[in-house]
């Protein structure tokens, strides 16, 4: 039989999908499963997205343009206006989801062996598509004290070396909810600029920042030729599914190579493409609704959360994820275990652990990563499901101290 | 600045999309272009899918399972099986077209500096994805003198060295139209059986073959470790921009690992999963008629081509793209040629030049890969306009020929 290949051998088991057996036998068990495990949300899609794929009246589903459909970057580069980001159709190039994005500037800056620097915790897929690209990450760490704001300059420049070719970050942040203020990408920038590097910020969370307004790293001057924006309709429209993000840059030459990537696996969906442009359209009371709704979730669940003797949960102010640090001794094992062994009338809970999104060893063991995608009522079922299997499961840990100690 | 990475300096152009700015500007100065550059079908995409698509009643388009939808997962082995194909749900892999298929074999069957061997002339394709894989591409040369057969068993065997690590084909193929049969694949077994090699088969066309039957790798026995199908829909229904493919293997540990690299761009489109679904109710007589169909265009192509002074083209028997060797200088000088500088009644032909679908440097010089993928006047005329095409320029090479001997 045929060796598989090293790189595979590396990839990491998603930390957000890889307890779903255990979810599964609950659920077959007749266990209630609330799911704060996926950005997964239950916001419905707008309506124009629908009308649109409703009345759609074609003949042939074509490819598109490998860069996507003209008319949606025509569209998107308006989008991106409002948000004082100048960008042009030219400059903007259509992906299979933010994911996408993200590979195209992995295989288009980085060549095996160069390293980028991301403050961890990071978004976990950025582990997966760093060792399809042969790249090395090199984390520094974000800390629950200090609300998981960037980390200081100094020690970031720390980790600059010969083989550094770019910071990746993602503004607001998935799995902190952590948003970078103006004075934080400005010292991004001059590390940037001092080692020529390129910042690559994950900014798919633009409509979710609560307390104050998002900066882009495109906002930074004269810097054009060092910044890609990765973007998503994922979360905005709450449609995952259509698969649509978008690569930015106004380095041409990184563009036109990031065109032959395109190239190479043809177009992006077309489906996802009509329902993105009719998004486009979305009313503005759309958004206005959608956070102020989140809004009350993360209220909820981070309230609910510090409420519950042991834990810590720092109020995000942007994404819907929350952090939580609990009195537990391995989130790995927690997570698995009130999935597998707990319930609380009929309920449980899906968590992420939080050590697949550190990339320091032995990080994020007392860590979880909780989505606040669920309605209110189910948000306070989950916290007080949480609240009672914390009691218990330190009532075992501490059984079991004891018995090693007879 | 920042520089762009070694490999997209490595990375072709398609050759496929490469004169599309020679054919853009053709069409701003009036002239008609006839595109039988890329196999892009003007054949409708069945009525089920469009029935299906109006009536969708969802609230959110979620991320689907990694592996993709489960029902469809389930349509497709039924589908399968009416090949002779005997595949689990737990076999397919639902990918982003067959483009992302390819991607999840190249990362997880090989490790940079892997070879694979491929008989050319092949998909351009396969050389970003190998490029993008840090692959090393093999080819052993197929002629037109033999219709683009497989290389004698003896010449494929000849490539093999310890860095071997797969045999990739295309059958029907891409750009030739050749069908491999019964015996020719089974002469791959043995290779792959004696070396411990993947066998990789990209078998999209599956639908296209006129005169015979095709034969899939999957058909072979006792290899189940060493075999991966490459699927698409994108043909098959017309529907190239749903971006639906399938990686299908029986070897358990590769399934579990390209698995991996399916969770790190989290799910295949949703829009493209529900209208590929709804495909497999897509009745015989849509593909009897479709088939009757290309049978037509193929010939009146074929004859055509043949009945022009200097051309040479076999005929295909499966896909739909016939490969023509032309009494030309250079295929990528004509192609351009004939879209900026050439126009018959108006009309010009947009053609692939075959030295993109060569790995070895210099071959498919007199080749160009024509798609027949428009209707009967249409290809009428096609071959019309390059049949003067020829003629005018034959005789600027023979003034050209003239002016460096004077």
């Amino acid at each position: 039989m045929p060796k598989i290949s090293t790189r595979s051998g590396n990839m990491p088991s998603s930390p957000i999908r890889k307890l779903v057996p255990f979810a599964d036998k609950a659920k077959k068990e007749g266990t209630k499963v609330y799911h704060l495990n996926i950005g997964q949300p239950d916001i419905e899609t707008p309506q124009v997205v629908f009308d649109k794929m409703n009345a759609m009246d074609l003949k042939v589903i074509e490819y598109s343009h490998s860069a996507g459909f003209e008319s949606y970057r025509e569209g998107l580069s308006k989008y991106y206006s409002e948000y004082n980001v100048n960008v042009n159709k030219e400059q903007i190039l259509v992906t299979t989801g933010g994911s996408e994005a993200l590979y195209m500037a992995m295989m288009s800056c980085f060549n095996p062996g160069d390293e980028v620097i991301i403050p961890e915790p990071f978004y976990a897929n950025y582990n997966g598509m760093a060792i399809a690209a042969g790249v090395t990450v090199v984390p520094v760490t974000a800390t629950i004290d200090n609300n998981y704001a960037l980390p200081p300059i100094s020690e970031i420049e720390k980790k600059v070396t010969d083989k550094t070719k770019a910071i990746i970050i993602c503004n607001p942040g998935n799995p902190t909810g952590y948003l970078y203020s103006e004075e934080e990408i400005k010292e991004l920038k001059k590390i940037i600029v001092d080692h020529d590097l390129y910042l690559i910020a994950d900014e798919v969370y633009r409509e979710f920042c609560y307390d104050a307004k998002p900066f882009s790293v495109m906002n930074l001057e004269g810097v054009d030729n060092n910044v890609v924006i990765i973007d998503s309709v994922s979360k905005r429209y709450s449609m995952c599914g259509a698969r649509i993000g978008a690569f930015v840059t106004k380095n041409k030459e990184l563009y036109d190579v990031a065109l032959k990537f395109a190239q190479a696996r043809l177009s992006p969906p077309t489906f996802g493409q009509i329902a993105s442009e009719a998004a486009l359209e979305t009313p503005k009371s759309y958004f206005d609704e959608v956070s102020a709704e989140y809004v009350k979730r993360r209220d909820i669940l981070v309230e609910g959360l510090n409420s519950i003797e042991g834990v810590t949960c720092p109020k995000p102010n942007g994404a819907f994820y929350a952090m939580a640090q609990l009195p537990i001794d391995d989130s790995d094992k927690f997570c698995q275990w009130i999935l597998e062994s707990y319930s609380y009338e009929g309920q449980t809970v899906m968590m992420a652990p939080a050590t697949g999104f550190y990339s320091t060893p032995g990080l994020g063991k007392k860590e979880v990563r909780l989505a606040y995608v669920l309605n209110e009522a189910d948000l306070r079922k989950a916290v007080e499901v949480l609240r009672n299997a914390l009691g218990e499961y330190q009532k075992q840990m501490i059984t079991q101290a004891d018995s090693a100690l007879a």
